[in-house]
């Protein structure tokens, strides 16, 4: 028996996986609340509002009806059903319950349905700025992420032009277009979004639709891809506007052909999406006055913001059109983003997410902002950004 | 711009997955019994029991307390604590909480630890019979699981001088062995476990022990591999001894060296576990006494079984040393195990896995029945096993 060197290498997928800088903030954060800090939360985009009464119900009920237990890999039924009517009731569009997976937050949502899609190799058209899960679940799959840089001429969205002249230069498998954006808030309109179902559609590209920020819109409603194409993938979760953010669960909407590969995959890398959660989720359906409540205070928070940003110096901002983000530019205070975040967090107690986690090159001069926390914390952010921002 | 042909293919990696036949038993079932019909479980290896009452409270309570948010990528600070704790306790080895990463299930355990470890084309050594997803999920990931055949004369599990002779033949970059196991419930001695940690460590091989079945043992305590090899990578979870499983929490305890390729891949692709389950799972280390009592009815079932499986002629099966799980050879009446989990389920009404699920060639004689149900139902399952097997 010969030996070979120990310890065994780490693999190179592995090591090309750069950290989400949010969550990074985050655990900073939180070591520096256990030693007794105050800090003002406006790095990770989750609702400061609780999980509906009806979905907390829910899951309480379920802990005392018995055991909790695996599901279908696929989801409960009823969640499914559930799923699909919400199609109908707020799009018009009529989408069979098989169709429909739940998954284990749309984190889950992306692993499956990128490993069904992408053969290793490939090449996935995405936005920069945009959210970094959708680079790093890539090229942990061994799929190359191809970023087609937002511009203000364009509404800092993608479009069918720029994506079909990406794939003449680099030929893609697939396109992943968001709106409302994450981080920047901004939608595609009805002519944007079906343009880039057509471009898929006519170069053989499968389109991913993330929609996980529907709902929380303050001026137009979002669509859903599924007008523009039958047979777009669509991602979504209960994270945004049901505040179910650590309850991790979410869904899928894929053509027939992509159920059964997803079901197997999921069969054996997730077993099942949490029961409880899927249970508290079916609830969520039916707590709409509630959670109009809640994006009630979004839309005041984000006046607030929009107001009182450019005063603190913060002036050029990505349209916050939906979602709870703003994107501002960073580049008169600093030329690190990430420098700048760790700064904030450090001398001023905010924990903000610098842009390089959305856009590893125009992202240095970039500073997203969540104002999914309460209204009076978002306040209290500004005031120490700009406290910061004066003596900077 | 050129047509290319639409639809879009399903990429290779996901038609190389099989189903995991147990949880298509599972949805079959459910059908079923939607239908009216009776069924008794005797396919999926989860407890009938509920988690214990104070993982229950605590998940309550937190629903109360307010927000279910994401946590540290890695897991909450408690709870990796609290594990790292279990280790001194329950094996008198010490285990730094910074190497403890909380998972939402074993399965994502395997995921993360599988895509830091193996590059695409590299080989990993499992068991024929084992767990399906581990040849799943190394499949999905592009890694070729090699199958080590279990033998009578070595007792069924993986032996360092077997791993030893494939990896001459095979070079290999890992290998994964569960004790006790499924589906056999097989348990490797700690001769046998340190030969195989001491082969691995020979040959610069990553060694992943599969330690989900721990607590679940009728005779020797099982030891975790830790003791054998401080570098060992090990899977567990609160599903099968803390009966958790739809509450999709486990954990994993890496080398310092993992942690962070670990801790980045898990931001982007879980973000964190679900936070109710974390709760819970910390307070189910509290319940040993309730955990114990629920144990006591394995094991009567384990004996009733033992004696009634052979009387109804199933008289080879597997030594069930642990786990809930008896894999009984059924060559005598079928050339089939999935035809005859079939007529199982749709004569006999009771759902029971094929041998094929966990053993592609070997697997068609032999079929696993799970124990982790009621007494009761156990004891109904053997009498409509019996009715069939007289009229076969």
């Amino acid at each position: 028996m010969t030996r070979a060197p120990h310890p065994p290498a780490i693999a190179a997928r592995a090591e090309a996986v750069a950290p989400f800088l949010a969550m990074d903030v985050l655990a900073r954060a939180a070591v520096k609340e256990r030693g007794g800090e105050s800090i003002v939360h406006m790095e990770v985009g989750q609702p400061s509002a609780p999980a509906p009464r009806a979905a907390r119900e829910a899951a309480k009920a379920a802990i005392d009806e018995g055991r909790i237990g695996y599901t279908e890999a696929l989801g409960i039924a009823p969640l499914r059903e559930r799923i699909a009517r919400h199609y109908r009731e707020a799009y018009g569009v009529e989408v069979s319950p098989e169709r429909v997976v739940v998954t284990t937050g749309s984190s889950a949502g992306f692993v499956l349905a990128f490993m069904a899609m992408f053969a290793p190799g490939s090449k996935v058209a995405i936005t920069a700025p945009g959210y970094p899960a959708y680079r790093n679940i890539l090229r942990a799959l061994d799929v190359e992420p191809v970023e087609i840089p937002l511009e203000r001429a364009t509404g800092y969205v993608m479009t069918g032009e720029a994506l079909a002249a990406t794939h003449a230069r680099t030929p893609l498998s697939g396109a992943l277009a968001m709106s409302p954006a994450n981080p920047s808030g901004t939608m595609m309109d009805e002519a944007t979004l079906a343009s880039v179902a057509r471009t898929c559609r006519e170069n053989g590209l499968w389109f991913v639709s993330d929609e996980i920020y529907h709902g929380l819109t303050y001026g137009t409603p979002a669509q859903t891809a599924l007008r523009f194409d039958p047979d777009a993938v669509i991602v979504n979760s209960f994270s945004k506007y049901y505040c179910m953010t650590g309850w991790r669960i979410g869904w899928l909407v894929v053509p027939d052909r992509l159920v059964r590969p997803i079901e197997r995959l999921a069969q054996s890398l997730y077993i099942s999406a949490p029961y409880l959660s899927q249970v508290a989720a079916l609830a969520a359906f039916e707590a709409t006055d509630e959670l109009e409540a809640v994006k009630a205070g979004y839309a005041r928070t984000r006046a607030m913001l929009l107001e009182e940003l450019p005063r603190i110096g913060l002036d050029e901002l990505h349209p916050a059109d939906g979602a709870f983000y703003v994107y501002a530019n960073v580049s008169r205070f600093t030329n690190s983003s990430l420098d700048f975040s760790r700064r904030l967090l450090d001398e001023a107690g905010v924990a903000a997410t610098p842009g390089v986690d959305f856009d590893p090159i125009e992202g240095e001069r970039w500073l997203r902002l969540s104002f999914a926390g309460a209204f009076e914390e978002c306040r209290e952010g500004v005031r120490r950004i700009g406290a910061l921002l004066r003596r900077t």
